[in-house]
């Protein structure tokens, strides 16, 4: 009988799971029949741009939290698909940080130009995934379209939902009452609405630094940020400042933990978000927070306890699409009988190893090379495209640097592709000054060249 | 063995149930097991406002619709409970259009008189239904502050979780490309956001009427209805105008369909709610739009092909508190044997002609008489208190003509509870002048007069 592979999710990590196959069903092999059920209406995940917050138009929690003029905040050579260039999409070198329709056409394209999309079911999320006797999973979908729900036997659930979707809204003293706007970046969409305001970010990290940074650009009259742990510490022009811990909100007052205060119009709360699977029992839910190796699941990958639910994407990433790539193709090995698991000591013990090299990571630069080593390790014994990872960690080491040198101005940078050896063209105008983000906007380099 | 009910939602049809069966152990009766569930942290439903939008703390989607200012839009003498008047509830007559948390307060202070708050579990949503082969229920809920499911089994669902919370979203041409705010009404938290805005409000219902009322009343530059079948019609003063269906945006300029365009600085979409029950499988689900007669539902109430299956208050309403306790009332006789339930065929019959006769209805008034007959139906078999319900309707009625008058003014009017007889006095400040919506300036009527 065909086995049947549940996949949760066509973002990157679903449709690095349906190339995978389609790549090996194209060298011969026989492979599983693959479902893959989507809760949007296209392919893409988090790189589909929506206009909507909160609920979608049927009722389901908006998966996006990407913006308009959102750029990629790393070099695109960090994240090359190794079975397909940027130059190949392309058909020419592009700069290093394109905007989300670029990388999204990139991401898409790939996918594309294969006949993986029959498989997907859209307008679909999973209500429901649960154990058989048989050691099976049932899986209960629900049509959004027909508004009818639908119950299938799998084999294997490969459960690609993404983490960066539900977000995680902390209370604050005093945000009942702020007449201003509050949401979380999960909610933020344009810059635009908060030209002439003074923005407070509360968050120290990636959404905190690029919402701030985008609102300063399109004419923010002042963006602080307000962080937990530590500043981010960049070299902020006039404009910006940093501020420890918002502990309340009086009136339209922000008061911070060191007892200093100022006035602010709109808050952005950039707090992070929330591994969240409302489709699955406790049994089978992954519970962690954002790291960079979540615990309980072997190769990262694999839940322990019963290998054949498989979690795809969920670490704490510098690597992204490759990465999945990697846990794509080796968790297809592993569907196709071409690797076998070793005992669940075994998995749980190098699954510890793990846990307790990243828990002595000290600073970026060990976190790259931890991941580095791990997304290594998968592509070893599959046949992903070998690709020159150290070349890879060193660009990901580069634009660290990159960033601390500008903050406004480390997109202006350029990097060499691993794959092709070619430097990327410098844009043709720097970021700061390139309110366009569209694809076509971006991809008029030549003209002005 | 004892018999268990699990009641979904504390909110006012929630809290109307529990209240039902504790009124009938007072006197005397053995009630069943009662289990009620709760989302939210506190009981209230859609009258506990929250500064939130989109997903809650736990990444649940945010159940109230409410927002800052929000005052009733129909006399409290029209929905009073018949058994806990206002004047019992706050020692003497108030006026009777209060602010939310007035409302709150009355709402919840007839429960917090009682011990029902033992029965409700708060932030443990329903996660799924499911019938059992013996005829009772599956409940599988889940806890989110221990992050643990639970399932557990019961005699008799009650669904009371509303249908006021997910929002209705349709797309409009060039929204994605809009600069300004868009949200739905559901998301919509505070008129101060708006002051000197330029806005429009997509929908000609209660919505846009009341959101459009509170931007004016705080300072908007001005409020611009969309309607799609007739305009809201009433007498807006200097500031407000009616169009059309919206049919595009480009750039900030709506265009209507009758050719004409504006300048808008913000979109509210008041297009309205879902009924939406993702716990339920699709034998049990309700499938409805907002009617004052959903089909399948006896007595408005019980799911037909199964009557142990309950919703309360899944009606467009006129009638509300007072409704919910009729239903529950009714649904309470009915689990515990006083009431037995005609033959399918007779329920269904009886549901049809409900039906046609909703079908015919021609006019407001015509809607507020359906109703009344609805409710007197339901409370001639119990024990809930009588009232005159014909004065209530009358009361519906004198309110609909004193919208008309002054849509901005008839807040300011007064009526008499059918209850206490008593007229209510008027408040210490009309209502476009009353900024503050708090309980203690609104109760602070005494010291003004």
């Amino acid at each position: 009988m065909t086995q049947r592979v549940a996949i949760i999710g066509a973002g990157p990590s679903g449709l690095a799971q349906l190339r995978a196959f389609q790549s090996a069903r194209a060298k011969g092999a026989a492979v599983p029949e693959l479902v893959c059920f989507e809760r949007q209406s296209e392919w893409g995940g988090q790189w589909n741009y929506t206009w909507r917050t909160g609920l979608d138009e049927f009722g389901e929690p908006v998966h996006s939290s990407m913006y308009r003029y959102l750029w990629s905040n790393g070099p695109k050579e960090a994240l090359e698909f190794a079975d397909y260039s940027f130059e190949e999409h392309f058909g020419r070198p592009i700069p290093s940080y394109p905007p989300r329709a670029v990388l999204h056409d990139y991401i898409m394209g790939r996918v594309a130009r294969s006949d993986v999309r029959q498989h997907i079911r859209f307008n679909t999320p999973v209500r429901w995934v649960e154990k058989r006797e048989d050691g099976r999973f049932d899986v209960r979908s629900h049509n959004l379209k027909t508004d009818e729900q639908v119950d299938e036997i799998f084999d294997y659930v490969v459960v690609a939902s993404g983490h960066f979707s539900t977000p995680n809204v902390p209370e604050f003293e005093g945000v009942a009452e702020f007449t201003g706007r509050v949401m979380h970046a999960h909610d933020f969409r344009s810059a635009d609405e908060f030209a002439g305001k003074h923005v407070l970010m509360v968050g120290g990290s990636y959404s905190a630094e690029d919402i701030g940074t985008q609102c300063f650009k399109y004419g923010a009259a002042s963006v602080t940020f307000s962080y937990r742990s530590r500043p981010l510490g960049y070299g902020w022009p006039e404009g910006f400042e940093e501020r420890p811990l918002l502990v309340r909100l009086v009136g339209n007052t922000a008061y911070f933990v060191d007892g200093t205060s100022r006035q602010i119009d709109a808050v952005v709360l950039c707090t992070g978000y929330q591994h969240s699977f409302p489709f699955l029992p406790d049994s089978l839910r992954l519970k962690t927070n954002n790291r960079l190796w979540p615990l309980n699941l072997y190769k990262g990958v694999f839940w322990i306890e019963d290998p054949r639910l498989i979690y795809l994407g969920m670490q704490d990433q510098y690597y992204t699409f490759n990465m999945f790539d990697a846990q794509a193709w080796y968790a297809r090995d592993y569907i196709l009988g071409r690797i076998a698991l070793p005992s669940v000591e075994e998995q749980t013990a190098e699954t510890l190893d793990w846990r307790a090299r990243e828990e002595k990571l000290e600073n970026p630069y060990q976190e790259i090379d931890f991941q580095t080593d791990y997304v290594r390790d998968l592509i070893g014994p599959t046949d992903y495209p070998e690709f020159d990872l150290d070349a890879v960690a060193d660009l990901f080491k580069e634009w660290k640097h990159d960033k601390v040198d500008s903050i406004l101005g480390y997109r202006d940078k350029s990097y060499r592709s691993v794959l092709t050896g070619n430097m990327a063209p410098v844009h043709h105008t720097p970021w700061m000054q390139a309110m366009d983000d569209s694809l076509e906007a971006f991809l008029a380099v030549d003209q002005a060249a």
